[in-house]
């Protein structure tokens, strides 16, 4: 018998012969969706990184979905650089902290002990600064491609209201746009300074959405697969989880644009504008599938999680 | 140089070389709470579960605070009947699903392929149901030991107002209260029918707050120590994050009441209805320490971990 929380998860067919009927959970609403309600996400906007095997000798693969115009497209471009120049191979994952982050980097840089022989970067990447975490200077036609509307009934404890923007999630006040920090976003380290993140030093989200981060570090996008390979990394002993010795760092063999990687599979996502979408969402903010005593009569932005999938 | 987002998670003194002056982080505000603020886990409040050595022989132990009254208590007497009975000794870790829960119970039971050879339960455990989910029957007493203030500032989606008791995160409406799906809590597993679950089988939230769950399975405690034996963990292939091979489970060795280790360390939580935790609270809500260039203005209840520490 399959059991016990199974149904609050996904319906699945092995799940399906103790499931009594009633409304679709919401995987079942994306099974539903029609092919047109499908983005595929151009693999000129993939970053696919090849970290080196696990123990058992077992490939591990993550790609990551850049973020699209007009959000943080500066550090974009630099890692869009910087992965041209190759320089993010035979960097390493040097830092998981529990319920926090996975991050990589020049391992002679980014870690408490570091020596002082970083590697040099890339020739002509751009400098951001303060003005650049958020997104303020919208022109009508922007206003009309960008505005999806508002999440329904859901406060939110860090913004006006929350919504998704080309598959993303993202927060406004009354000025402004910006890309919340869910679960398996990707962003910019830096230091204190906010003009000191270049993309030479990334992050991914492995624990509860540190939203406090918005607005105060550059995300650049989304982990889309392979997001086990980051949030399953034993956790670094050091402050801030930093490893504490060379041999637990994981080794990136290679960082490269989607479009340079012959065999990558095309990946597509649930239009966020779509009507699937909206009722998905809709049905994550309120479970009426047969395992659910009380629906919640709301969800937070991250709690929506985009579906993503292998086209075909 | 340490680098890089190190602000933005634990100020400590190897980074302090190189930070700004600048208000206190929050964790720096709970490092200067008084000893008084700190308040005791009386180790019969606590199950210590020892999972297998992991690859490199290292002891794994994870520490569960139990839920206090008078939330959930029917469960949490099943957990101290099993514990007593040892009948979780020898079960196993079933099921890891990502940004979502780490699974424990007997393998037998609690997997897909079972063979319906499931280990006897003891005699006389409690059976809950559909009422049991949330806390509701207060008397003025009650009342007044259990209220602290709503939470300054901050929406939430799932609630109208949420607040911390006794050290834990609940929910409220106008008529009920209930304990929050926060990541590191742990709850009772079951199958379709709200009465299905005994406390036999366990999981804890490995991902963003699953609040969607809150009222619909019920919350027995939290992981105060160990945490990242359970979010690090290999994540299952199956459907639902089930392991698809019995190797791939993880052995839980005993499962013990704290009264009943002898080397047991204490543990003490930061009172949350201390001066100092309404102080880090709001630091947590508002960062102005020197990474930060915009502090958030609110923060959801699961961005607000309870601090916890070993006495002495």
């Amino acid at each position: 018998m399959l059991s016990a929380l199974c149904a609050a998860a996904f319906a699945i067919p092995a799940a399906a012969q103790d499931e009594p009927e009633g409304p679709p959970s919401p995987n079942e609403i994306v099974a539903q969706a029609k092919a047109a309600e499908w983005t595929t996400i151009a693999p000129s906007d993939l970053l696919v990184m090849d970290l080196a095997p696990d123990a058992k000798g077992k490939a591990r693969r993550v790609v990551i979905q850049l973020m699209p115009e007009p959000f943080n497209q500066g550090w974009v471009r630099n890692i869009r650089k910087l992965a041209a120049a190759k320089w993010y191979d035979n960097i390493s994952i040097n830092r998981v902290q529990d319920n926090y982050v996975t991050q990589w980097g020049d391992p002679n840089y980014d870690n408490p002990a570091a020596t002082g022989l970083a590697k040099p970067l890339p020739e002509g990447l751009e400098v951001m600064g303060e003005g650049d975490y958020v997104y303020e200077h919208y022109t009508p036609e922007e206003l009309s491609k960008l505005d999806a509307p508002p999440l329904d009934g859901s406060g939110d404890s860090y913004a006006n209201w929350t919504k998704f923007v080309a598959g993303l999630p993202m927060a406004n006040d009354f000025m402004s746009e910006w890309p919340v920090h869910c679960y398996g976003m990707v962003g910019v380290g830096r230091n204190f300074s906010p003009d000191t993140g270049s993309g030479a030093e990334l992050y991914a989200v492995i624990g509860h959405a540190p939203r406090h981060l918005d607005r105060n570090i550059a995300l650049v996008g989304r982990i889309i697969e392979g997001m086990e390979h980051m949030s399953s990394l034993p956790r670094g002993t050091g402050p801030l989880g930093f490893y504490e010795t060379p041999e637990e760092r994981t080794p990136i063999l290679s960082v490269r644009m989607g479009g340079d990687i012959a065999d990558l599979p095309g990946f597509e996502y649930l239009s966020t504008e779509s009507e699937t979408f909206a009722r998905y969402a809709d049905a994550r903010a309120n479970r009426r599938d047969p395992f659910f005593i009380k629906p919640a009569g709301g969800a937070d932005i991250c709690n929506i999680p985009v579906p993503v999938r292998r086209k075909g």
